[in-house]
């Protein structure tokens, strides 16, 4: 399903095992993508999940890590781009933010039934500076590909940080609100179950709905 | 609003970096407890979001990293705990999981409106071997702590998966619905709504509402 490989490293809880981990996917060529500490039921004991792109011999890697006097076992699990994929991520407050998700939902239930896998992750929030923050923090969230945001009133520092994670790749939807952030979202859809749907559309590899098409409209 | 130090570190693409980076955090005591690749404008550029609990003396770690030769930049930003808070993690599909997902971004809003950072993630999916893959992927998902299961019939694999799942301490509320689920579940609530809002009660510091008060309860 991908070129990722996904490990759960399990070891005894002491500083520096990632080091020692990192250090020999390095000499194996690999790329480290995400490392994740992971909720352990032993609490003497950590547990790292571990992506890596570009291992040149994934098996050989897979023993050497296997061989590390700081690790006591290392598992391979499926990456989280297989089991949660494509992430719409959708901020705001109110009434809006929850019809935006339930149309996301909808929409994403049916393309994973024919094969897709897209999760709709979404944070209520007010305020601006909190607004802007989530926003900014959009584009370093793993697997993040298109933001919508859900309220009656958005600007200022929500807006600059728009245009900030828009460079970064981001597909940025906006309801149709009061405030500049209209002025530079990628789109603007009024209904919020809309909004939901189209965004799910737009990065969606089973539906035929590119940005390109759409930039700058309205609907 | 937390120990944790998050930094955003940025280099040319090139691989090593975050074994000298967690080699520098390493003889700083630091515990790193997340790391994930972030997308850049530049594709010459690697930029990471890296975030590390008990560093003895973070300003030092900080002017230690950016004296990195492979590092260009190290800028301190929010930790996703601040700006994502806890993670409620939604998984099912049909007219179910939007609502349980409406249900819990209506009630997470309420929360995060008196200073709570609550996140409703959804994953629409079907089939027994796809459902218990996510819920026990779960476990591995950085700040998750309650999972609401949202369908007609789940059992087999899936009750496997929430039992595993359970003993990493994750709270499971699962719909009243056919199959074994519902005898492994902590909670079972039959309307979806109000499953998405207990769900968002059991892990709100500011809700009382105490999994042990209601464990093994029906709704």
């Amino acid at each position: 399903m991908s070129d990722t490989l996904a490990l759960l490293v399990s070891a005894p809880d002491r500083p520096g095992v990632l080091y020692q981990v990192a250090e020999a996917i390095f000499r194996h060529g690999g790329n480290v993508t995400y490392v994740s500490t992971v909720r352990s039921a032993d609490p003497g004991r950590a547990e790292i999940q571990i992506e890596i792109a570009e291992a040149a011999d994934p098996y050989q890697l897979l023993s050497e890590l296997r061989a590390l006097e700081v690790v006591d076992t290392v598992n391979e699990v499926p990456p989280f781009q297989a089991v949660f994929g494509k992430r719409v991520i959708v901020i705001g407050g109110g009434a809006q933010v929850g019809m935006v998700a339930q149309g996301a939902i909808a929409e994403a239930d049916r393309h994973n039934i024919r094969g897709e896998r897209i999760s709709v992750d979404t944070i209520a929030l007010v305020g601006e500076q909190q607004l802007a923050e989530a926003v900014r923090a959009t584009a370093r969230l793993h697997r993040a590909q298109v933001l919508v945001l859900a309220g009656a009133l958005m600007g200022g520092e929500i807006t600059g940080a728009v245009r900030e994670i828009q460079r970064a790749g981001i597909i940025v939807v906006s309801l149709s609100m009061a405030g500049s952030v209209t002025e530079a979202a990628d789109l603007v859809v009024t209904d919020p179950l809309e909004a939901g749907v189209m965004a799910v559309m737009l990065i969606a590899d089973t539906a035929r709905f590119s940005i390109d098409k759409v930039r700058g409209r309205r609907f």
